[in-house]
């Protein structure tokens, strides 16, 4: 018998039937002897009804009312599963962020829990009883409605199971698990069965979408194994757990890709010490999160070439940042693309294999593909490329590693 | 300068438009020098689609989960109005049932309000601040969302405005006021400049539905000044005040009518001390709200037939309570119609003018209309007729009493 939190997304709650099927999986887990708690996300599509209205209405909104109205949809979704719950004969009541709280910081639209007070909870999970626990939203110090961000709900989970030890957090989606490369774009893309959190964390962040990366940093630091898995089947998922758990460790666990970048280049930039400084520091304080940076040395001792990525939606802002009077710098010229992509490869193992990096601009050489920036970490590896070269690049790298599941 | 609650209801909500024409004429009472609060309802059409979905799941429904899904109603249109009065430069900000708090019983679905905390909130309305706060709603003493019922946001508006002692409470809804009766079935029906709460009450009880009954309850008892009015004009509506403050009485206010209810005649009934308590209790123990009640003399000493009204979706549980085991009576046989309507006449003028009963009668005899039942109070006679002559007999007793407005 273990202890489960499990988070149910937008589109496995898409509407009644959903929501029944749901319920029906819950209630078999709940027979194989198991204590449950289930997190739930707003029905796919309802969110982005309320942040057209709240757009409408006023692009500079006041956070704190986009987050009362933008909780309503897992507020509705609690209640439908728990009364779908007490149909199939379970105890369960729904939570709303308030009544547990999940506690958070003030920063309304983007809050981070600060406190799970869960005794309660925990108390009526011990009892038997189903709480479904509306996921996204908790409370501030004001006594007002906070949200997490997209992919909150993911957070909600992993929170709630750390805060109650939970066994294991399932993160049910409408995908059947993690895979080696997006399967839309890489017919050979196999399921992964084990990935480290380390591993995960480089995946959500290079690009795939498939679990918010605040919840598995939460996760790694709490040690708990999440699972991500289908809503829709009876298969096993991902396993997201600690290095140790792994038994044999692939080299690479996948290849990822995100549009979601631009890149500027400032040109001929005077080079002397603070001109970092002078130029990122403004971009931190108006929000723009860079990310990719690559300084080539300076030939004549004067000037240099700085280029480096920043969100494709935030690249106008960072342009006119860069040419305010915030910043303090000497340029010749700055140069902008939108159309980059950003390739990654991921893997544990590269830290103790040779030459993965090698393998990398070798596969990608050959198919005509222009490095234009590379960065790397101990187990990540990224290059940004021209944008049209995406699908050619992914399932470049994924058949050079090995990865392509094997054709019958 | 006064101080003034607002009540908007769904179809003054209904989309982005109306809520963005409720906050234009916010604003333009605010500008006159009021002090104001707003209360609001779901957006039109919004709680039914709730209703529908946890009707769907669950017949017998858990009443807290019930409440907990269809205050997400209120709280978007709270979230949404208080964006568009900041996007005209006023301060705001939305409250829900929990954050006030509006505490109430625990009668889920149907809770009373039992105390309003509106320090703070008064506070805010004070400093200029125009708080927009989620009708329909409040908070048990088990921390849960509670509801008040259908039409419960007149009862919350009627309730802020008594407890921050408001110098008026408008309920502003799709009509211009309460009129001598039904526009749509009396062409010369006249809006009702004023009219006592008493009347109110009888009205809303009998049938015209522009006020929750336990509203206009509420107004009186706590003397709020309520005024009816269409948010789509900028005409006065009807005024509901003390009676002191009515110069001139009219004998009549209005002529209402009802379909909502269903006539249960018990045949032969011994006639013994008890009967009544007999019949009544176990109907008032399965929540059966019973209206109209006749008894005849009983000519032998031994026998009678009783009738009374239930209302119309009570009827099949009304009659398998008589029939069943609980009630304990003799009696030859029942019969019952669904098809009756209530007409009633109301007015505070009949007090100290004779005849009102009787210009009723003959108004009805002249059009061939037979009266199945009778009932009266002080300021009110009430008749049961067949279905079919509903509009006829509401349009005959409207210019009986001189109430059709003066052709041109």
């Amino acid at each position: 018998m273990a202890l489960i939190v499990q988070k149910y997304g937008g589109t496995s709650v898409a509407d009644l039937d959903c929501i029944k099927l749901v319920a029906l999986r819950v209630k078999a887990l709940k027979e194989q002897g198991h204590k449950i708690a289930v997190v739930v996300s707003a029905m796919a599509g309802f969110t982005d009804q309320l942040v057209d209205w709240v757009s409408e209405i006023h692009n500079h909104n006041d956070l704190k009312e986009y987050d009362s109205v933008l909780s309503s949809g897992e507020q509705i979704t609690a209640g439908l599963l728990a009364l779908y719950l007490q149909k199939l004969g379970i105890s369960s009541r729904s939570w709303l962020g308030w009544q547990i709280p999940f506690e958070t910081n003030d920063s309304y639209s983007s809050a981070r829990i600060t406190n799970v007070i869960s005794e309660r909870l925990n108390k009526a999970i011990q009892s038997g009883e189903i709480p479904v626990v509306a996921g996204f939203q908790g409370i501030s110090s004001e006594n007002r409605i906070t949200t997490l961000g997209r992919g909150g709900s993911d957070t909600s989970a992993v929170a709630l199971a750390a805060s109650i030890g939970a066994d294991r957090c399932d993160i049910c989606t409408d995908v059947e698990g993690v895979f080696t490369a997006d399967p839309r774009i890489v017919t050979g893309a196999k399921k992964i069965d084990k990935i480290t959190y380390e591993e995960m964390l480089e995946m959500a962040s290079q690009g795939a979408k498939v679990l918010q990366t605040r919840s598995v940093e939460m996760a790694m630091k709490h040690h708990v194994p999440l699972q991500v898995l289908s809503s829709f089947s009876d298969l096993p998922g991902t396993f997201v757990v600690d290095e140790e758990n792994i038994v044999e460790q692939e080299i690479l666990s996948g290849v990822t890709y995100s549009r979601e970048e631009a890149k500027i280049t400032i040109l001929n930039m005077a080079d002397k010490p603070g001109v970092a400084a002078a130029l990122f520091g403004p971009l931190a304080e108006a929000s723009i999160n860079v990310d990719m940076i690559v300084q080539n040395v300076s030939s004549d001792g004067k000037s240099t070439d700085m280029t480096f990525t920043v969100p494709r939606n935030d690249l106008d802002k960072a342009l006119s940042v860069i040419d305010s009077d915030a910043i303090n710098l000497e340029f010749e010229r700055i140069e902008s693309d939108a159309y980059v992509a950003k390739i990654s490869v991921i893997g544990m193992g590269m830290r103790s294999h040779a030459g993965v990096a090698s393998k990398m601009f070798n596969a990608l050489g050959d198919k005509g593909i222009n490095i234009q920036v590379i960065s790397t970490s101990e187990i990540k590896i990224s290059v940004l490329v021209s944008e049209e070269y995406t699908e050619l690049a992914v399932r470049a790298l994924h058949t050079a590693y090995g990865l392509d599941a094997a054709t019958k």
